[in-house]
């Protein structure tokens, strides 16, 4: 079964969940209409519950379209101003995620109107300088350690780490571009835009089957990720109700890297080559071991000429959490294309979105394995960084990040 | 009825029509699968025909995303080099159109694998500098004169121009994205790019209805088009089988101009007086004078006050062919969206693309006067300028431009 099948049922049936055929598009038609109203079909009638015990945005289906945008505090604004900020911009989003206006619809630039909610996420982040500048080192998550250097970092500080990070997920491009203004108008005067990136994924109905999304290498990107449905699916991804810091409960640590695909140089390589690389097949996913694309890769098997079928520097096997010492995290990126650089290169890959419990346990050793020996780092470039908190889900009354900043 | 569902009805009869429920996503799947394939929605399935009397991507409907790409020839291309490279660019804009890779599948990116073609247009124009770098200035459009200078103009040359432009229409990301590679790579060791933008537009079934898109401004944009089934609709947007040259009959001119909004200062513009810079309610996009969406607007309508209701300056008063001796133009834009600039404003807005017969009775004297006394533009600056003849559509067998090449 598809990531994308998996975690709509699992999110239908817990936090963060699908609310098919929420309110949408309700505001701004008390005017005569030519055109009757049809129904709105699944694509913009589908909203996100912004309540729950894990915030939106995290096993929610990956939507086509993406911000991701960091805040820096501006100077002066301190803990009182950032509770305020989130208090403002939760109420934005949960009403924005129903498919309502973010608050009095006379100033609302307009730009959601007619749509749907469009399976609008809004996910917010805390980074390691929030609790600095707020004078909150004493709540600093020990998870937020910097991540080491890696030997293969082109790291640009500017488009990296920040105060306060927000991703913005919707299946319609107005939709998503609307909730990241409206966001951008209530941080006025306490936070702004310290680097914003867009990104994007496969429209829902374009595939003529429910597969696991590609990336702009033309993999399938996303196979063997942990499941909603694995035992040990909630302990890896999410902090425990027991867990410290206690106001992290219920919520998950994000590492985000801007990663530039050399994509010049991937495409000149064969089917063949490409496929030695991952260690699957390209046209479906199929580990090299064989099988299909949920069939779990068999790394030690061995060809006729004796050696690994799946390549020692293949990513999967470098990757796989059986090799390093059962490290996981649930992967759900976008990719990006910000036009051509010299020579008609193109500035494209992936923003790779990366969910754990801890980064300890999940993306850093991975990273430095990676770093080391991964057949496709050569094809790579680790253009930006950042590593925030992300507290569980608002109950209702509360806002995001509430148990932090009232603590 | 809303402009989208008009050109729907009108390409589905003629040139450059939607095909529905076209082959899709049908490679790369004879492998071992778990899933059996479901049928695909109307939104990947939809494919646009590739022949015809216009090309497509001008009277279909507008895509959720759209790439802007021009090429210049490299030195020492000429003619030859031009015509094999339009015969390259036909067959792959064909295969992909019909969800087929573009060549060799062996070769092919698969970054648009299980996609169906997801309503997929390719269009092909030539720009003044390519009939002299050709040594075809025989050949040379009159219409191709340069546009004139605009007092408000902030052009950036780079980004302006070039000998051959394309434009890539589709509903998903990864097939706009796969397609514009492929073209890149066609194009290697003839053309190289020269500039490239992305653009969107509101994803099909997000929206309760209909209704024409939505500007980042908030504003319905697009109701007063041309409609393909007014009577003077073909003569002012193809230039007839009668028409000069003759390689141009059932082609169009195309105006693009990538047109930052001034969000900020637009936004902070309260709601009425957003609505009389254009004359037309936001809600629901109505003329001022009343009625609805598709109501003809009554410039004449004066209010109690005595004053025109629809200002003086009002955009659709001053852009109303009544006003413009005629002159009328098929606007179909992408919204564009680049991140942010300093001070956190974005550099957004609109790629606008305008079709005529003939710019001196389209877009030309209608800027002129926009330029000089339109409330619109104090929101706008104008930061890229193009304009291109696109030949019409090929019939089968003949690739884009062949009139022109070997004629
Ligand atoms: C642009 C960069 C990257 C690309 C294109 C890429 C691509 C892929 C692909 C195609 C797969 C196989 C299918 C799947 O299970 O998802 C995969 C698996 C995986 N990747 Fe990456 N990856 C990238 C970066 C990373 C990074 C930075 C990490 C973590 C540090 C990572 C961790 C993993 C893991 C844990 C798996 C699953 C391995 C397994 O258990 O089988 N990837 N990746
Ligand atoms: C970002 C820039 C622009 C924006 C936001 C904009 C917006 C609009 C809007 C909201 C309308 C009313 C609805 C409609 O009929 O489409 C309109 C009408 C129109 N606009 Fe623009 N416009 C822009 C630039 C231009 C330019 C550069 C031209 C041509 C030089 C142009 C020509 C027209 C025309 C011909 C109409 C129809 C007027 C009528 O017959 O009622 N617009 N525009």
């Amino acid at each position: 079964m598809s990531r994308r099948r998996l975690l709509g049922t699992a999110s239908a049936a817990g936090a963060g969940g699908l609310v098919l055929g929420a309110a949408g598009g309700a505001w701004g038609h008390a005017t005569a209409q030519d055109e009757p109203p049809t129904a709105l079909t699944s694509l913009g009638s589908t909203g996100v519950a912004f309540h729950g015990t894990h915030q939106a945005g995290i096993v929610t289906p990956a939507q086509a379209h993406g911000h991701l945008v960091a805040f820096d505090l501006v100077s002066g604004a301190g803990r009182r101003q950032a509770a305020a900020l989130l208090r403002r911009w939760s109420d934005a989003a949960r009403r924005m995620m129903a498919g309502e206006p973010p608050s009095g619809g006379e100033r609302d630039t307009g730009i959601a109107l007619d749509a749907g909610p469009s399976s609008l996420t809004v996910t917010f982040g805390f980074g390691r300088t929030f609790f600095t500048r707020t004078g909150m080192k004493k709540e600093l998550p020990r998870q937020l350690a910097p991540l080491p250097d890696f030997s293969a970092d082109a790291l640009d500080k500017e488009r990296s780490d920040g105060d306060l990070w927000v991703q913005i997920g919707a299946d319609d491009a107005l939709v998503a571009f609307h909730a990241l203004r409206a966001l951008q108008r209530e941080a006025a005067g306490a936070a702004r835009v310290r680097w914003q990136m867009s990104g994007f994924n496969r429209s829902p109905g374009a595939t003529d089957r429910p597969r696991t999304v590609r990336n702009l290498m033309g993999q399938v990107d996303g196979s063997n990720n942990p499941k909603t449905t694995d035992d040990d699916f909630a302990e890896r991804v999410f902090v425990p109700s027991s867990g410290e810091p206690s106001w992290m409960a219920g919520g998950s640590f994000v590492v985000q890297r801007r990663i530039r695909m050399l994509l010049d140089s991937w495409d000149e390589h064969a089917l063949g080559e490409q496929e030695r690389v991952i260690g699957r097949r390209k046209s479906d996913g199929a580990p090299l071991s064989g099988g299909h694309e949920h069939t779990a890769p068999d790394l030690d098997k061995r060809g006729k000429d004796g050696l690994p079928v799946i390549a020692a520097d293949a990513h999967v096997r470098v990757a796989a959490p059986e090799t390093n010492g059962g490290a996981a995290m649930l992967r759900r990126s976008f990719s990006f294309h910000d036009g051509f650089g010299d020579g008609g290169a193109p500035d494209a890959g992936l923003l790779f979105l990366a969910w754990q419990a801890d980064p300890l346990r999940g993306f850093v050793p991975v990273q430095r394995k990676l770093d080391r020996g991964d057949a496709l780092s050569d094809f790579l470039r680790h253009e930006a960084s950042g590593l925030f908190a992300v507290p569980g889900g608002p109950a209702r009354g509360e806002y995001v990040g509430q148990r932090l900043l009232e603590g």
